[in-house]
């Protein structure tokens, strides 16, 4: 397994500012964790609310939490609700079951890291999620 | 009341293990908790996700909280969703009310610990959980 | 008061890993909130361990909570540590009352954010905070 | 970077439990995690105390979040309480700052895990988690 460097971070970070600049995207919040659940790169643009950072924070969490897409925990908090509270009660940290973020995986298909985006709207943040991965030559797992 | 052993456990375990290898389920958390709550055995399958074992330790502990098998905690927090919030935020621990484990009653139905499992679908998780309790012959609650 | 902008918060980071290039520093985790005590940029340089980049925020999160400088709060746990302990306890968030950063101040005088930065010593944590500030053309409060 | 697998996790606890049996130790609490700090494998002996298996997950928990063999986090703990404390309340999940464990390295080098173990002296606890790491051909630290 490849450890998510921070320089990869950065080139994902600086690939989703990238995005969200040429497609007049609200200020974001993004975070980048490593494969351990660990923060490996966050920054709030100017003007994101007083806890926008949380909500980036939590699509990534939960995600790597279990180890699925956003979109696939989204539609697992729609057909079973009691169930993602009841893990967002009991993973620690915060969980915010909603597309904008992907899964980060290496060319060998090895999970290393995740990212979250909250400020647009769930699609715009997932897709500049997904310009951030590409920039850096990694794979993308959204789910659905 | 007889006290779970570890003895006990590691069967438990081992046969739901078994199962899991037989029947080609995909990589597990299993935790055995005694009659007090507290852990006894617990294991992860490699390949399992970051906080996967907090799931199957959050059936284990919510069923063995409210003295009720999995699937009548499911029940509940179907039918009075408020009621199983604010257990899991009342009793310490993780709490994850879905199907996938099973109360242990030792032959005079004593209760004396809780299997709680995740990382296949919930019915199989149950499956491999009752599958474990029989090859230490005891008895499985699931509830309903 | 002068909102802390993204981009003073990225030159205060770059300051702060230079000096700590410079000067042979381990491996950082460097966190910087704004006046609301929302993170505003946070890295975790490769090599950290699983759990600094929580160090870091607690020196940061601790010192703006207060607002006072890390010193000050590492000095105010060592004379009443019951009183600390209280605030790590009440504030929400981590608070780990020791040196390794400092208050933001803008050319007015004006609280802006804080820096909390983990992974040497906490002299050196302290002085790559002070040369990012600088870098910034800010004011550093670190207390004492 | 290697990860540690379930059956080097099983090895290194019945090593553990073997240097156990061979010196009459008490009953022990034996916990495993993995670089993630992610659970892999439990048990508890017969007769441990309620709490007993939170104390072995809190040497294990505490060392590898700051990366440090549990001997050094009792020294850090000695010299500098207030840091500790705000630490075991910052990192999530328990933190028991004192010997009977070790961070777990593979050939390379690479931290892999952590064990903690519970229920004996410290240092009977230690020798019994170091017995458990060469039991498997890995490197075991302690600190110091």
């Amino acid at each position: 397994m490849t450890a998510l460097s921070l320089d990869q971070a950065s080139v994902i970070v600086d690939g989703a500012l990238k995005y969200a600049r040429e497609n007049g995207l609200k200020p974001l919040a993004i975070a980048v964790l490593d494969a351990r659940g660990a923060q490996k790169f966050f920054l709030a643009q100017d003007g994101t609310s007083l806890k926008r950072g949380e909500i980036a924070l939590g699509k990534a969490n939960g995600a790597i939490a279990l180890g699925v897409g956003p979109r696939t925990l989204n539609k697992m908090a729609l057909e079973r609700p009691h169930f993602i509270n009841g893990v967002a009660l009991s993973v620690g940290g915060p969980v915010v079951p909603v597309p904008g973020g992907a899964l980060i995986r290496d060319p060998g298909g090895n999970l290393i890291g995740v990212v979250g985006i909250s400020g647009d709207t769930s699609d715009n943040d997932e897709a500049a999620a997904l310009a951030g991965i590409a920039a850096a030559g990694l794979t993308a797992e959204t789910g659905g």
